[in-house]
């Protein structure tokens, strides 16, 4: 067979791959002939997972040889260009194709063999039941397992897991890719951070960010709420407290020093693993959000790395942790009992000390309960950012709101077009 | 005090009473009076709840007196008119006023004299946490208990619970009530089936199908898939027959018959219990709408009542039963072994026998395993429909979507607005 070097216009969505030549066996490897048993011209590429590629000549419309190169994923081969919309009731394609399907080497047996545009490949999965309970099949993607890969919204969903070495156990995530996105034409990210009690899966089920994210082309990063799979005396006990309750810093006491790290998780390790694995997000384009501990999450990882982030939103934040029950629990466990040490993590505090324009939008429902109680204090954010004349905080008070995802999925346009227009999508 | 005329006007979208004089400590029931201490100029009415009722002359910013007249509710008094935009960062209004209000009879106190433009009143509820688990504080309207009252969309989540004489138990459903409708200005309502092993609850936190029905004042009801608080034999012991399976039919067979009877619950009971207790809703517009199982409910339920539902439609609906695993198990566990029985109860049979144009919009994704097992079967009732000669019927196959809430959620806003046209809202 010969190779032809019309093939590079066909891969220029594809990863790059380290080391020349490429390996065989790799995720998303797949041959593509015009003729059967590998014969005709041909091309073997790697190409980029969850996204759609599309066939040039000789290729278009011409494949009889499509034969992925590795049993961990599957590809599906589509009768229309990308982007196109489907009508067929077959759904434009016969199906999966992986490394086990017996007519890769001669689509013609099924009469394909002149009708595929283009393709996509992803991981194997499993689906939804019902109620959405998730089948614990997973498959393996370098260091990151997939447990799960939703279409929505015409994008999909990843429920994924890896071995933190931050942290010192597996972290779960879920990453939202929309559709139409490519190492080509990469999708910024929005990094958002859940509140206590929560994982990954509330937003990813109850948020509705992505409903509003997919059309923009704006990609979503749902970590987890704390460091997993440890069993610090009393890390369970509270639920304001140690495991989903890590308040997204770095601890300086023992025992939580040795592994409750997730300032540096999650502005460090978790992107640059999913920056790695996922060339179709720019990792020159990142803002971040969040909701209750979440948004001071958001607030202080914001403040702290100027410029790390274009943008910062919130919903209900605790705004001001030195003056709240859960912060000083918080803080008094994870830093000690130095309160000099606790400014260092306090928006209220690191606000005053910010520089230039603050691109901040902060959601805040009157009939939620912990603002009543004054857990939030998003008033004494404002106070402080008024005070220290720095300008562009939108803090809005939402009649009759409460703290949950109802609250949440009402204006996440809102905070989803907020941080659009400032990572150049809008 | 003097009553004055001018208050019929200001009462115009309250509930009409039963009997006259109106009862004192009734569920929505509010004095108002220019002068404090109940004097000056005053009106008594019972007020519907979750919805704005403006003030006229003499009263609009003219209010003094403001007394609810039970301890079951709270009003909520408010500077702007029905419909007008909350800019204050207080939230425009000074929050709660009950029956234990210490200035109920002099809001000069609080300098709100000159304030309250309109009010609105809702029962007395729980918020809801971080993660959105419910507080089982309960308060009782009527022969319904509230168990939470949740703003979302600019409207209100009502998880609702009332003991049904058809069903023989307590039973939950959730009701969705957009902003800006009044027993003057009545919302059509859309009632959502949901699948096997879901809830109320399942829908309401992940279907979004209120984030499209809010913006055209289209109603929502939820109800439950079965049957509660009953323990035949074998009633809880699998996923897809018993409590959470009914099918929503009229089971024939002991010890079904003794309770489940969802047919009846759906099209009579339920809906008559909320249009009597919700006179913002319109009992002349109601259309329905169903996921799998309830997908199944809502295409026969339309087929068994022609007029009664002004639409249909549904996602991945169980079309064919008696031709599938799950209806074989369901019919003939409720039904017996009759298969001309069965053929009463399934959209396929009874879709041949239907007059006229069908509103029915259908989808299912490509990539739902129960679809790929044949439980669903839509290409079976789509042929029948069309071998009757029948138009009017939207069958779409989504490419790629699973059985999810992600893929109800994706297609969510396509339903609305279907019933929406259907209702007259478009």
């Amino acid at each position: 067979m010969k190779f032809t070097s019309i093939v590079t216009a066909a891969v220029s969505s594809a990863i790059a791959v380290s080391g020349t030549p490429i390996h065989k066996r790799e995720i998303g490897g797949v041959l593509l002939c015009t003729g059967v048993n590998a014969t005709g011209t041909c091309s073997y590429s790697v190409y980029a997972l969850e996204t759609c590629h599309q066939l040039p000549a000789p290729f278009h419309q011409n494949t009889s040889t499509f034969a992925p190169d590795g049993e961990d994923f599957e590809c599906f081969p589509r009768i229309g260009d990308c982007g196109s919309i489907c009508t067929s009731p077959t759904g434009c394609t016969f199906g999966s194709v992986d490394f086990n399907y017996k007519n890769k080497f001669n689509l013609g047996a099924i009469k394909w063999n002149n009708l595929i545009s283009s393709f996509d490949c992803s991981l194997k999965t499993t689906t939804s039941t019902d109620c959405n309970c998730i089948d614990p099949l997973q498959n393996t993607m370098a260091s990151i397992t997939t447990n799960a890969s939703i279409a929505s919204f015409g994008g999909r969903f990843l429920k994924l897991t890896h071995q933190s070495s931050v942290t010192g156990g597996p972290m779960n995530f879920t990453l939202f890719l929309p559709a139409g996105i490519s190492e080509s034409a990469p999708a910024p990210l929005l990094i958002y951070l859940s509140g206590l009690t929560c994982t990954p899966d509330n937003v990813t089920e109850k948020g509705f960010l992505h409903a509003h994210a997919a059309p923009l082309k704006l990609a979503l990063l749902y970590p987890d709420t704390s460091p997993r799979g440890t069993s610090h005396p009393g890390e369970h006990d509270s639920w304001d407290f140690g495991s989903a309750a890590s308040f997204y810093i770095d601890a300086t006491q023992e025992p939580w020093a040795q592994n409750y790290k997730m300032e540096t998780y999650i502005t460090k390790e978790l992107p640059e693993l999913v920056f790695s694995q996922f060339k179709q997000l720019d990792p020159q384009r990142v803002s971040i959000a969040g909701h209750s501990m979440g948004g001071h999450g958001a607030l202080t990882l914001f403040l702290k790395n100027p410029g790390k982030y274009k943008s910062v939103s919130a919903f209900s934040p605790v705004s001001n942790p030195s003056a709240c029950p859960w912060g000083e629990k918080a803080f008094t466990g994870y830093l000690g009992a130095d309160k000099e040490e606790w400014k260092k993590h306090d928006a209220t505090e690191l606000v005053k000390h910010w520089k230039g324009y603050l691109n901040a939008l902060l959601d805040v429902g009157t009939a939620d309960n912990f603002y009543k109680q004054r857990q939030l204090l998003p008033e004494n954010f404002a106070e402080a950012t008024k005070a220290a004349g720095i300008e562009g905080l939108q803090l809005r008070y939402q009649d009759g709101y409460d703290h949950s995802y109802f609250f949440i999925s009402t204006f996440g346009e809102d905070h989803i077009k907020h941080h659009a227009k400032h990572l150049g999508l809008l």
